[in-house]
């Protein structure tokens, strides 16, 4: 009956550092994975490995870009026009493409990063030059964003195929959105607790809201962070109790 | 009868820097392009522009990869392996296809820049490195390197279609190799000289080498050097005089 | 009676690439310099030509960092923190203290470049992480700063010397800001009311803004832009005037 | 009457990446540290953080300098010029030297990071690009090579203080030289044996070969690899034989 992706940021490295120990065995329990493109994070060598390793595991691949700020991992806003987004966009998913290509298998979906993500939610003109550079390398990839933010309707209004992201690990707001990790109430660490907010926006299509108020959310894919301390268990326990619950765990489809 | 392709690389600037105030019209007297990718040259902002002049110009599209050294301009030799190689030139020529693809156009052939080309003529791995991530990408790509060269035997060897590169502006040593620009008599200044070297090279095959003596050679394209003074007008004068000489410039064909 | 420093922002070119063809030409009108340090612009070789020129020139030498953004050449805002921009500041401080040091000549004074000046305006936060970093390199050194802006307060703070920059070719809003780029009103491209403008606010403390009202000012150092096409000419013309109307051109002292 | 200086390489981390969890407890059992100054690694966030924690442990600091190759941790042969290894060189000291400068404490030593320091063991050239920028910036400062080197000998001709650095865990061959990592026995793996030969090095000046004989070397400073994975308990183990044999482990004095 129902159905959710669970999907992972993944090959975050750079060189010779590494951000997760766990990744192999955290692919074992999702269904797809948005890989890091250079800018951000990943080099070409470790897109290499990442992409292998996904393909491996049967996962779907999406590019996972972020804006050009190593140092601060791509979480620092950055004032960048429409067309400077939309043109780092693009060099970034052509260059995973490239992997992907070389390794006999198909790039899905598009999720941006860190900062870009998050300003694509509020900011319209960003939110526009990552839905156009998804459209314009190939209009039939999935384009993950916020539920309900700018990112979603750009894509919308091009016709790209939208998935609402959710998430397990954070609070929401009257309007939807996520509560700013600088409030002392943006994160759920309970991990029963986490899981019933993911049951209730996959079953009902519901989240409560930190004020107490019931809101409408679309859950179609749920993001999971990997680089917690106790991720790979978090991740399992989801698992596990989705399936008790009889929400099958597959990876979107065209 | 006689026919040749004249490439020149382009788009080798990065952000607000320009290397080349007369791209455009460098552009109109040639019929292929080798766009730098982002490693030595070439941010996605600058790669959009060149890319859309291309097209504009109906010009034959390639990559230009090159080590990833801004501050040296992809000229210093590093010592890569194969693998890395082979994932910096594919991460290389997907970032490129991007912009060709959301131009609508092709993309014809992959051409390495600077140190990763000259390593590529002697150094077997490296050679292998790059054509095997030309090939990966999409075994119908031009793969661009020095006649007689190890990349040519590289692509060669897996099937590629190589086109040998010759220089209107270098001398060659007995070898078919280039004479080093730390000798004295590597660089030809005079336009005529340099008209006759590469008319010999087209119609005979051969080349005279700085000892006097006759070698054979293979002039498939030949690579004009934008950045000098006079770039334009010796271009000019080339294509004017091959012209005169009933050789047919046009890009190469599958 | 009257005196002014006229600084100007060089050594802005990043390896083969040059931003500036006549900076040693801009230099023979000037007091003071700028010189990029490795972030927005100026690697390390860059770097040690533009010291020797402002060396040989004579000229005062100040570090001029900028945000960690070569592709927007430090012109895009970025949200760091307080501490990030201490941090940052601060390395780029030493380095260039370091060509300054084996050239035995002495470091003078710091200015923030671009979008890291414009933010030290009117952020409290990203002006005491900059103000701080220049305090404890060294107490001594001059802080140039936009009049009346956040950093100027900052330094003051501090204890540091503050030098209040104005600029000859910008218009200024009632409160004392620059008018800014994106208003049709932000540029004065007349020569003459150009320098009309420097000589009252050098002479009577005054500059008259854009609603047409009389505002005081402070000009102990006038920022001239050396990426103008005309720039040398704008130069020589302000050099000149301010001689004929008896300022004197000297660069500031402890 | 023995003493002996330990040394780590220390804060190669970069942004969100870590390198080393123990960084802190390493630097309870060694005198002196290596701090990347952000070209092979170290952001200026990094920077601060590791000079702090030297501080408070009251070690000795040191510069570590590395090739602009963030990708490949510095330790990829790059064909640099002496005057670029100058300049590269200086740029890094003085970066780490603001950030030790603000602390409030000294810069005591430069030794340069991966491949950078193997090229001047043999190649004059880069080891007088080293040798001077290091005296032009400070010529109080040691020098840091390894044993007998072209590094040391450049030194020395400068009047430098030149540190004679040896390996615990790698083994030598017949020229004074460390046996390349390519070859079977380059490693000590025994961590017994690994004292012996750094007991026998500081004693009696000698250490033994691969091929079996006893050759001359001074041993001033003793580096340990605080990334391996037992790197804690091979250093305390060695820090508590060197005092059972009555060798103080001190930093070096001027």
């Amino acid at each position: 009956m129902y159905k959710v992706d669970l999907n992972c940021d993944i090959g975050e490295g750079y060189g010779t550092y590494k951000i997760c120990a766990d990744e192999s065995k955290l692919m074992d329990h999702i269904t797809s994975v948005n890989i890091a493109c250079g800018f951000h994070a990943g080099d070409p060598n470790t897109m290499l490995g990442t992409v292998k390793l996904a393909k491996d595991k049967g996962l779907s691949i999406g590019a996972h870009p972020g804006l050009p700020d190593l140092i601060g991992f791509g979480r620092r806003n950055m004032s960048v026009t429409e067309m400077e987004v939309y043109n780092m966009v693009l060099y970034q998913i052509g260059a995973l493409y490239a992997f992907v290509k070389a390794q006999g298998v198909e790039l899905a979906h598009v999720k941006p990063h860190g900062a870009l993500y998050n300003m694509a939610v509020k900011d319209i003109k960003i939110a526009r030059g990552i839905a156009q550079a998804v459209y314009d390398f190939n209009p039939k990839l999935f384009l993950y964003g916020s539920f309900n933010g700018e990112l979603i309707k750009a894509g919308n209004k091009l016709g790209l195929k939208t998935i609402n992201e959710v998430f397990a690990d954070r609070t929401y707001q009257q309007d939807g959105s996520l509560t700013p990790r600088s409030e002392a109430n943006s994160m759920i660490t309970n991990e029963n607790q986490s899981f019933e907010q993911v049951l209730k926006m996959i079953k009902k299509s519901e989240v409560t809201a930190v004020d107490g108020q019931l809101i409408k959310i679309k859950a179609d894919t749920v993001c999971i962070h990997g680089d917690g301390e106790n991720a790979l268990s978090v991740l399992q326990n989801l698992n596990k109790q989705l399936r008790l619950n009889k929400i099958n765990i597959e990876p979107l489809r065209a």
